[in-house]
């Protein structure tokens, strides 16, 4: 265990974290930042409350999705200027996928891999739905993709890091690769931004889309946010053409005319409350090397999965066991996973449990390190040993798994 | 002035408004609430501080979209089980246009009126270009969509009030009318809910949507609403076939199956904190009877007109003179209009300004009576009078006006 590390990167007593509570789940939903009820308070009292409508000018509400672009931008390799946020990932898929299509049109394959977010795979069955020329979205597993960039394939579009196994992929060397067959490319990065150093410039995709309440603990229902290309925010078409991506939304014009640069990328009126505390928690991050945590990540998932593997021989891994080939969550395969989970909740080590039987748990070197995930182990062990989850307390579904 | 409805109405106490300011853009952007930073505090640290990701089920976060909708369905006459919250109101106009094209897939104009908010016919513009089937977005003036109306439109989109001049269309019978000749009717009620009875169940239309932060006072970008009709509501085609209005989100199928009702118009995760602040902002409107506040802003608004028709001639009334055809804002038209909302506001008077030429005034009877109305006016007098929005600090344009 490397002492500099866990100095540089801990800061736990930024969070709110119940005590006693190990929280592996940081990947699902990341903790409250200390600083976000103020910064909340803030927003509704100093600008809401006392400016009203002059907020939008003199709170720089209007720039707040360019502002926070910028921020979340510096933390996945995006330059100034590139990243907007708005929506939900969802919609911000739909978005980039469509304007990906528009630069394709003679294409008809998307391309995906069967094990991406089922929103992502959703949305663009709606779009495709919508579009109805006969496209096909395909999907094939993802050791499988590679094989299947081809001259006919339009867009492809991955989940960098899987939300079930948290198998990554090389996103520079598969957007060379689909690239080299014309084919554009979108990666969502939910659950990448804030877990890894991210170069998406270097990448050179077109389009990327995340979520800022994993990782990047923004709070439930923070904003997505969506990345274009520097060489592409001035041409790209955007669908969800709303006001605020227009060229002057303030005119009032009839006609649509995409607003300069990512702006167009705006659709409605942004949720100024959750960009408010999205804010406090963005500010964790200033000073934060990605290396680092990238590093510490690595360190706790190895531990993890040794001290698992060493002490519940049921649970079989599900992620990647090379480092390299890992995002920064640790799955394990067990039929019973959701009891597991739930017998696990209920003693405070809070992981979730992804259908059919996948158990995550996260690495968050933010709040997390080697003293939590040796406590965990030991709980999970317990829990194994003494078959603690055959409780029909914990079998029990509830709606949200 | 009727002694008993100011009683009835007036609850300026619950909201949080600057000593001295007379606000008049409520239509635009409602006022904090007294117990909004207690709620949102409550689910920043109750909630998502305590309970991390249970959060999702403990708190019944899940079910807020529908649960909220069924609250503001209170408020404009639709019954439970038929709106729902989540994404702005250019997202929901949206997905309602994608959803009534579906409805009659051989008709390609869409028919609103040219003095629709942008962002509808931006989003129209966006979406049928999508489609791209040589739909056309077909605008006329409000006063010629009735006899636009024939066999080839598909659908009717319309904004019941005008953003600008406050002109209200008669839902029941523009919808009656567009339905004999199968036309699909979509309303608009961003000017509306919170600000007069609707009844959209007994309008028939198959769609509404409309935002949460103007009259309703949900705060700055609160999520916006759909309505759907209850016959529809389970074969209604999503196109925004987000994962949280699948059947099972959390069986993480790969292809999407429309969930039950209302919930299938969900799309991404909904905004958890935006949703605190409107829920305490909702608790204002239990108990209050919408014919009494549409009584009531009736009478603001013709003392209003009255009193600025007799003290200041260079305004031109820029709203219908009958009150049955206005919404709960009144507007003058003048063309150093801009100048003159500055003035104004830097008087403590807050209206706001619409391109061209419109100075936009709303009568919200929960903060406004006629001591304000009065004191308003005076001050819009003093200000034309004494050409005092001549001087140039107020000629200078912000960003948003």
């Amino acid at each position: 265990m490397n002492k500099r590390d866990r100095k540089t990167n801990m800061k736990k007593d930024q969070f709110n974290i119940p005590e006693g509570m190990i929280y592996l789940d940081g990947n699902s939903l990341g903790p409250l930042p200390v600083a976000a009820s103020a910064r909340v308070q803030k927003t509704l009292q100093d600008e809401w409350g006392k400016l009203l409508i002059k907020g939008w000018n003199e709170a720089g509400w209007m720039q707040q999705p360019s502002g926070v672009g910028d921020r979340v931008g510096a933390l996945i390799g995006a330059p100034k200027g590139t990243v907007v946020l708005g929506d939900t990932l969802s919609i911000k898929v739909y978005q980039a996928l469509a304007a990906a299509l528009n630069m394709n049109p003679d294409r008809r394959i998307v391309l995906s891999d069967s094990g991406n977010f089922p929103t992502d795979l959703y949305m663009a069955e709606g779009l495709l739905d919508t579009i109805d020329k006969g496209h096909e979205l395909k999907t094939v597993a993802s050791q499988d993709i590679e094989s299947a960039l081809n001259e006919d394939v339009a867009v492809l579009m991955l989940t960098h890091v899987d939300y079930r196994s948290g198998r990554m992929y090389d996103m520079e060397r598969l957007t060379a690769k689909a690239q080299s067959f014309g084919i554009v490319v979108i990666w969502d990065l939910a659950h990448s931004a804030g877990a890894m150093p991210v170069k998406i410039e270097k990448s050179n995709a077109e389009f990327a889309v995340g979520c800022t309440y994993k990782y990047l603990n923004g709070g439930p229902g923070a904003p997505a946010f969506i990345y274009v290309r520097s060489d592409l925010t001035d041409t790209v078409q955007p669908a969800l053409s709303g006001w605020l991506g227009h060229s002057a939304p303030f005119a009032f014009e009839q006609k649509y005319r995409a607003g300069a640069g990512i702006e167009r990328m705006r659709v409605g009126t942004p949720p100024i409350i959750q960009l408010a505390s999205l804010e406090a928690a963005l500010d964790i991050w200033d000073g934060v090397d990605l290396n680092d945590i990238r590093e510490r990540s690595i360190a706790l998932s190895e531990l993890f999965i040794k001290e698992v593997e060493a002490r519940c021989p049921q649970l079989k891994l599900a992620s990647p066991r090379d480092p390299k080939e890992r995002g920064s969550q640790v799955s394990f395969a067990f039929e019973e996973g959701y009891a597991v989970v739930q017998a696990l909740i209920a003693r405070d080590v809070v992981g979730d449990f992804r259908a059919p039987n996948i158990m995550r748990f996260g690495f968050t070197p933010l709040f997390i390190d080697e003293d939590y995930v040796l406590k965990a182990v030991q709980i999970l062990e317990d829990i194994m040993t003494q078959s603690v989850w055959d409780n029909p307390q914990f079998k029990k579904r509830s709606a949200v798994t």
